[in-house]
């Protein structure tokens, strides 16, 4: 996907997320599932809207994954409400955290009174513990009665866990001079490295599309950005990603894959890059954010094979936290990663060029250590010099804080 | 492969290695290439040998793999020394680093005084430097002169980097009412996941045997042994494990796949095993050993995904470093690593039966916890309940001092 279009047509807009989109409201509330902050967060269409969605490849995927599959089958694909929480995973729960996931489908059905077909759940916490059903009824009570435009910014903070801070990002979309929106919350920071699906996102749109090139754009964009993400090599149980268009914006229905639907694409491919790397640089104990490029692989594939074998290295994620340009490191897991190589041709690129053909080079190591020691964003180029294959993959560096958080977690 | 038959028959025999066996001789010097400490060893047969020989899947193979292999081709598997020197890896060092490898062949044979084609050469430590050659001519010149019965526990030492003891063991097999030996060492630390080949190993055996039965045994005692551990996830350049089987037993060579086969396969896993759990307790860092048993899975290749995907979790071996029996992360380790699963018949236990069918049961969590704290090594046992397929691997956990290590290695 190329965005060589007038970038003059996307606008990102500051501090606006998922209400700024014509028709959606959100609340983000506290219902007691965790204490002292907010873990509940609704997000409604005024109008029907259609959804794409994606989910994790986990086998011990979660019951409200199970859940709200089912009813985007019963309601095809036509969605009105997602429900969220934080603090309970509700995954490895059996047949009764079905019967719960159920159970708070009916709730925002009851409060918002619509159908229950029309409503999406998902959940993101610790596994094996079971909703509290009281709390979460109250709780759905009141976000209902807090529903508003302004409530983006409040559920884009419910549904964080280990995260350190919100990510959120909206744009403003020129489409033929009519105007679309897009909005967009995302939650990351532990489990992260998404297989096919990924970790909790939450996308809205006010843009007409049909359902099933709405799909295929979700499934397009996430490969190429949530999918190519990881903190830790941990695939979670409850990776889903849900974009909701309620064509409120007026354009004329996109049903071919011409200009207008490249354009949503592009924006749409922005959105979730912005907040795929937000995941990154929020991973937990991170100081930097790593990205990869692989350039000139024999296909789009291997590059990708390359470019997340380099991120999810131990020794090059530890090797970025201690300011060292280990390129030996580098050229190691691109070396295992499955991706077809002609070794006597590999460059590598980190601040300057630092290996070429191969074999390293003379380079100002004060350079790129200073570079290494200052850029909060590190950016690795890997050229394999045989064919046209690209792939950006992003990651974050493994730090005692890492080990801290994932060990003292209780 | 069972081990079935009298475990009389196999007896470990302390404090020897790869010079138990008869007609081995070892030495362990230092040759100035890493400051104060051995640096160079040197493996040899009195007797022509046979070599069984496995090496790194990853594409930077380094220069000695390289040259070992075409010397074993040329020798049609024949071979009378080993050079191994550790603190640099000759990968990533281009024509010049194979120059350099087998120049360093041509002193082994002139010095001993066989054909070139008889010598393997190894390498271990860091990658892109240049082997100082005048040092190791004056070296291997050296370890030469000091060959001798008693120098494996040198050579055991000579070959290590970051590891923090040297890794040896020697038994004795009765075969038949005759004696045959078998010894072997190993280094490992970081860098280690091994792919269809091993970090290094060298093992030694006086057997006599057929040299396809011999290529055969090495080859399925690896897969389930060498690799099946893991310390970070990133195979090495350099992995590469030679057996030698010199036939000085004196028994009847062995040209079929019956008993005594068998007995000398589990003879030599014994010795593999215990070398492979060596290195994974020695891993970076590590403070327990970490050995996951999966049972009836649909098929062997099914409980080897899921049994390394919970040893190659991040979020597992943080967790045993916390003493946290979070079992939630172990299935969902289970659950992305591609095995077939029917996640409502999955058990867990850890020290106790701690997830049933799929879900956790009331467990002691006192009990649990203390094993985690006072045990040097922690077993986890997930029995699918679906099939005949069985595994078991070994890792590590992942503690303060990997990142240390990793980011101060300067």
């Amino acid at each position: 996907m190329e965005n060589n279009f007038d970038k003059d047509n996307i606008k990102i807009i500051k501090e606006k997320g998922i209400t700024y989109p014509k028709g959606f409201q959100a609340a983000g509330i506290n219902c007691g599932i965790r204490p002292m902050r907010k873990d509940l967060a609704l997000i409604y269409s005024e109008q029907v809207a259609q959804a794409a969605s994606l989910f994790t490849q986990n086998q011990f995927k979660a019951a409200p994954l199970w859940v709200t599959e089912e009813n985007l089958a019963r309601s095809n694909g036509k969605i009105l409400a997602i429900l969220v929480n934080s603090g309970i995973a509700n995954a490895c729960t059996g047949e009764k955290g079905l019967q719960d996931a159920w159970e708070t489908v009916r709730y925002v059905s009851e409060y918002l009174n619509i159908k229950p077909e029309y409503v999406a759940v998902a959940s993101t916490g610790k596994i094996g513990e079971f909703l509290p059903l009281e709390k979460m009824k109250s709780g759905i009570k009141k976000a209902v009665k807090q529903l508003s435009i302004q409530g983006g910014e409040e559920a884009a903070e419910a549904i964080l866990t280990t995260d350190t801070r919100k990510k959120e990002i909206a744009i403003s979309v020129n489409l033929n001079g009519k105007e679309f929106r897009i909005g967009g919350i995302a939650k990351g920071s532990g489990m992260i490295h998404p297989n096919m699906a990924t970790m909790l996102s939450f996308i809205t749109t006010d843009l007409a599309i049909q359902s099933n090139l709405l799909q295929e754009a979700l499934r397009e964009v996430t490969a190429q950005t949530f999918n190519m993400i990881s903190v830790d090599g941990d695939t979670s149980t409850n990776d889903m990603v849900i974009l909701m268009a309620n064509g409120l914006a007026g354009n004329n229905i996109i049903t071919e894959k011409k200009e207008d639907y490249r354009l949503f694409l592009a924006a749409l491919k922005l959105v979730t890059e912005y907040l795929a790397k937000e995941i990154a640089r929020d991973g937990e104990g991170a100081t930097k954010l790593i990205e990869t490029e692989v350039q000139h692989a024999l296909s789009d594939s291997d590059a990708e094979k390359a470019a997340k074998a380099v991120i999810d290295s131990l020794l090059v994620k530890t090797a970025i936290y201690g300011h060292d340009p280990n390129w030996g490191r580098i050229l190691a897991a691109v070396g295992y990663s499955g991706a077809q190589l002609e070794i006597e041709k590999v460059d590598l690129y980190l601040k300057e060029k630092i290996v070429s053909d191969g074999q390293p080079i003379p380079f100002s190591i004060d350079i790129v250590r200073k570079y290494l020691i200052e850029s909060p964003e590190i950016k690795i180029v890997v050229d394999l010099k045989i064919g046209h294959g690209k792939a950006t993959a992003w990651g974050c560096d493994l730090t005692h804080e890492y080990v801290n958080i994932n060990t003292k977690y209780n």
